[in-house]
């Protein structure tokens, strides 16, 4: 384990700012003392593009490439068309850093709001693929804007990027205690995909006898999440139905606030990047109302994946256990939240 | 309004000949004495694949042209392998019959169980597009079964398809008393796709000034559905998109056991078809214990389609005061059910 961490972060819009600010805290916090923490910002997001008409210049990726990893807060604003962002930025970080799996943990932590009734049990974790899918852009429309429009939109799957994350979320089932994988696809109805995926997963299975397994279609698997979340403990899927998912799985945790996200290439090639869930929320921005809690839990995975397991344990706990003494009736701000968790670590 | 129904009935697999039988017991207790109803059954599901080898011949499906309607009970088996009969019947119903519109009334019914804790106030209408997006069978799979298998699907979207689901959901908004339209996509990604379904929705939306619109992304609308679902009214979206979202929808209000469907091509050109979202389920078939009241109230919006309001309205008045009888400890058979709501209305 490296004993230096040089971080870039993109704090980004919104909220973004004020998330990220406490989520270094808390880093800064945790972090034994001969670690040597460098960060550097980018200037990145919707400010930055009606400035520039940029969203993420070769230089800049280039210069992101040589950190160890990323922080991002949030990316978006209502005054900039939908998808210039997502595609020339946060897509095309993912593609450019190979991030073929996209994290996200859900857990029901004591005292927070769900709006399940009988408050099950719910601690599973998503492992979506991120690199294809629908997401790869491929598809376009012909005779555009007239009454003989086709618009098209391919979802591209290969064994190759499918075996990997299919590995991977074995990996993670079979370190688990419950050592249970679920697959979720539409294999009945995206046919090519669907055997794609589901021979994938079986052949793979064959090396993990010690974890069982399931199959669901997205469509009952949503069910599931709100009738049943805690027959869930690790699921794979696919880019786009992993992006549904794991939005349902944030607000029956408690809301997309506590909902952190690792974009994460395993191999190292690429530095990682990792981000809450949620968007910049413009309507509160500079109000000191967000809720960093997501962003600090992103750190977690963050340090996670750099190898401080033992520090990713304590945020952990600490926000565990912020969660468990919050009471409705007293909001504390941003800087607030994000003190307490920094005095808990 | 003809008055005589010639209805093409198939029961299907597992548990759809038994709650077919309560929808037509239902049926005939509700249609007017001068009203004729035929009904010709159809032996297609499953078993048939077994024993021929057949999906839906062309011969059947030229003679359920001729039926004023269809009323469907369940489809599948675990023993026919995913994908022969979804594909091989049940979607090409739709795409040969043109069932453009796929109709999901989502209502919390009184007294019955939803996973939501609070119970809020749910009565929204899904209209999800039935003949396009990434259910038209296009893509496909290169080097098939080797380490650099390619499988893609396709999602196709036209303009004809798009406005004319778009134009009947807002119709059927502005015949509400909310007169509240949301479109559901997920334009900030699938950019093609999506600039086609926002600009067609927005064009449409200037010719219906008294209906109020909104756009969310797929991923939030699933937040909203468990977090604030009596904000809907009226939902409009994509082929998969709605298939996902019905059944969370279902499940929110009080399960799949209650939610009813159809398949509907406004134009008259084919008979539309109606069922019951559930499956087959075959753990139960046969054991009397299936719910048949989502093919009662799949057998309203046939009624509905065919021009029989009044007769739609008392079998959901009767479901509503059924459901709002029924208590928790007596269970009763799929048979006493049916009963029950042909005694009510
Ligand atoms: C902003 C958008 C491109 C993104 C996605 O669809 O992946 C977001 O919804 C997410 O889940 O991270
Ligand atoms: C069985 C399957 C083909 C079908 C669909 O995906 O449309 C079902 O899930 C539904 O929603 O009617």
């Amino acid at each position: 384990m490296s004993r230096s961490i040089d971080l870039a972060v993109i704090p980004g819009d919104g909220i973004g700012q004020e998330v990220v600010a406490q989520g270094l805290k808390v880093l800064n916090a945790v972090l034994p003392q001969d670690v040597k923490l460098e960060t550097k910002e980018y200037d990145l997001g919707a400010q930055r593009w009606h400035r520039t008409g940029e969203t993420l210049p070769d230089a800049e990726l280039e210069a992101l490439k040589g950190h160890d990893a990323i922080l991002l807060g949030a990316i978006g604003d209502p005054s900039v068309p939908s998808g210039v962002l997502e595609r020339g930025l946060l897509l095309k970080l993912r593609f450019a850093f190979d991030h073929f799996i996209n994290l996200r943990p859900s857990k029901l932590f004591p005292n927070t709001a769900t709006p399940l009734a009988g408050r099950p049990d719910i601690d599973f974790v998503v492992v979506r693929e991120g690199t294809e899918g629908p997401y790869t852009g491929n598809g376009g429309s012909l005779r555009t804007g007239t009454p003989a429009e086709v618009a098209t939109e391919v979802s591209v799957n290969t064994a190759y990027g499918v075996e990997r994350v299919v590995r991977d979320a074995f990996e993670r089932a079979a370190a688990r205690p419950r050592k249970k994988l679920t697959l979720v696809h539409k294999n009945n109805v995206l046919v090519y995909a669907g055997h794609l995926w589901k021979n994938t997963f079986d052949k793979v299975a064959a090396e993990y006898p010690q974890v069982s397994t399931d199959y669901l279609h997205v469509d009952a698997a949503t069910i599931f999440f709100v009738t049943q979340p805690e027959r869930f403990d690790v699921i794979v899927t696919d880019n786009l139905f992993g992006d549904i998912l794991t939005d349902l799985a944030a607000a029956v945790t408690g809301g997309i606030g506590l909902a952190a996200s690792g974009n994460i290439n395993p191999t190292g090639a690429f530095p990682s990047m990792f981000e809450p869930v949620h968007g910049s929320a413009p309507d509160i921005a500079g109000q000191g109302k967000a809720d960093p809690t997501a962003t600090v839990l992103s750190v977690a995975l963050l340090l996670r994946h750099l190898g401080y397991e033992a520090e990713a344990v304590r945020i952990e706990d600490a926000v565990s256990a912020d969660l468990a003494e919050r009471d409705g009736a007293t909001t504390r701000t941003t800087d607030e939240i994000g003190d307490a968790l920094a005095v808990r670590v």
